[in-house]
């Protein structure tokens, strides 16, 4: 098979290079493909250095299948007609996730979304799979009603230049913690990613201010699960919080359903799920962090309680890597699901 | 007037002295108290030091008012006695909050719990208090039904050690902000105060866990609205979560309302609420943050949307510094209403 890595030099292209490898995935030929910025640039894969080439229709020819990871307006230029050609397109922006012929799939939670050979395919946004690892499960067993989210994003949930930003903050503050409690508004830095000091914060606005005073990003959060769980009618808010974590989202939940749902009956449930590792524990001080989750290819899912009062509804807490289970592996094994069953 | 501080040199000890200073609180004689490691150490106080004392029932006799912040066994210790000795002890730990005969006040909020004199006043939890001046006035306009909190609390809440236990792991961790993305567990640096690490990660757990899984944290901010709002029936649920932020609280709300309200009107009343600043304003990418709101005397509010569908529910976030109006202000405030008025 031919592959394409489209936005290889990325952080989520990083990933899904090294995925690619971890998983066996059948490669024939891997076609490592950037902006122009990238390339000329090499990557190593299979212990061989590949030259990256700038991202056209050109370039991809022949590839059997193209994962994407550039950003939704790169996504929108090429990726209808790449399909059309015939190589089978896994994007991890939001450009076709709400499209209706578009599959928007987490294998672990929606595969039936992947049937009849789709030529493109979306990936959802990082949050999203966070909260659908753990919610997929508890839904099909219980009938999920309504659902609301706090989010704690990592940084690198902008790419690397959101890494950067926090880096560069980091220095610039690391010493002067005490004088925080205090802080002079003029002289906290602010970068071009996030708008606001990240470090040493956290920033309730992640993408533009849309309709109805929502983030884009509470946008994609809200929309996502009702196309994933096909639930068109399903209640959620979302509000979409940044905080200085380099890698690993994490997402605050209450949920309630169509009938009484235990914290026992969500832990049998969890603890069989694919995708999801229970860290639920509170005697032994068993719980997730997004840390922790770093460098995982599940989501671990924990403080499982009942809401007070109502047998029908669970608070919860699940933890991702946003690079690779909420990106990079989700489209991998999209890939998988599709040629290599 | 005789004004006793106790804990005066923790991290809230210190906030009271301040403001007793900045609002001119009458003051006749300061009378800074500690545990017996800080005795002998030294407090400025309008210009003037004074040695730090141990605490005891002797060197608190006389005193008009004692502002608390020492930690819940040690008010238990001596406060009922020195209250009935005479002194009005304004306590700002859990000890006293859910006695039935102890006002639990934000004077902004609920003023009227002052009333009668009372000899043991205590301060809520510094996130219930954060929320607490954004939803009162919305509760008061549209009587509250509902609230769904998710915290982002600051590592000061924990006191002079939580913040150096942050600033230790960011010294060691810093350098290899792109190494956590795939972390050695055991290299990791796990301190007294959190249980896991808190640098460049999020902690799902403040206090202990207790029944049903939820933690002291979230029990308190479950109960405390309930008690301030003088609303017995309210279903409130809350996840508390430690975020790397040396300074301020945040909040993210879902309240639910007895009629239909819009963010225009949420807007307008916030506008004119005490103890609160409006920040508001998508179109001009104004919304608050934490460290926005250290060393501030109001909590920031805005990013208030409805809840898509649900015209009697609205999403807001809330944040405050939570030594100071989350702790110490609370305290000089009820101090000032109960004295000064």
């Amino acid at each position: 098979m031919k592959v394409a890595v489209v936005g290889v030099t990325g952080a989520v292209g990083r990933e899904m290079t090294r995925i690619l490898q971890e998983r066996h995935f059948p490669v024939d030929e891997f076609l490592p493909l950037a902006s122009s910025r990238s390339a000329g640039l090499t990557v190593d894969f299979d212990g061989e250095e590949h030259m990256v080439r700038e991202l056209s229709l050109e370039a991809l020819r022949g590839a059997d299948v193209a994962l994407v990871s550039a950003g939704a307006s790169v996504s929108r230029s090429f990726i209808p007609e790449a399909a059309a050609a015939g190589t089978t397109c896994i994007d991890n922006s939001s450009a076709f996730r709400m499209e209706p012929d578009v599959p928007l799939s987490i294998p672990e939670v929606n595969p039936e979304a992947l049937e009849g050979h789709p030529k493109i395919v979306a990936v959802p946004n990082c949050t999203t799979i966070t909260a659908m690892l753990a919610i997929g499960p508890l839904h099909r067993a219980a009938g999920l009603r309504s659902l609301v989210m706090s989010s704690y994003q990592s940084v690198s949930g902008a790419g690397w230049k959101g890494t950067r930003e926090l880096i560069e903050q980091i220095a610039k503050l690391h010493g002067q913690e005490e004088e925080l409690g205090r802080p002079d508004a003029d002289a906290l830095p602010v970068g071009e990613v996030f708008g606001k000091t990240i470090a040493y914060n956290v920033v309730a606005k992640i993408g533009e201010f849309a309709d109805g005073g929502y983030t884009g990003e509470e946008l994609k959060i809200i929309a996502e699960p009702k196309k994933i769980l096909n639930l068109p009618e399903l209640h959620v808010v979302a509000t979409a919080v940044r905080v200085p974590v380099p890698v690993g989202h994490a997402v605050s939940m209450v949920a309630t359903f169509d009938r009484p749902i235990s914290p026992e009956e969500a832990r049998a449930l969890l603890a069989v799920a694919p995708g999801v590792e229970l860290r639920d524990d509170p005697a032994n001080d068993v719980y997730p962090s997004p840390l922790e989750a770093a460098g995982l290819d599940v989501a671990l899912v924990g403080r499982i309680r009942q809401v007070p009062d109502r047998p029908d509804a669970l608070a919860l807490f699940s933890c991702a890597d946003n690079l690779r289970k909420g990106a990079a592996l989700d489209a991998v094994q999209i890939a998988e699901y599709l040629f290599t069953r």
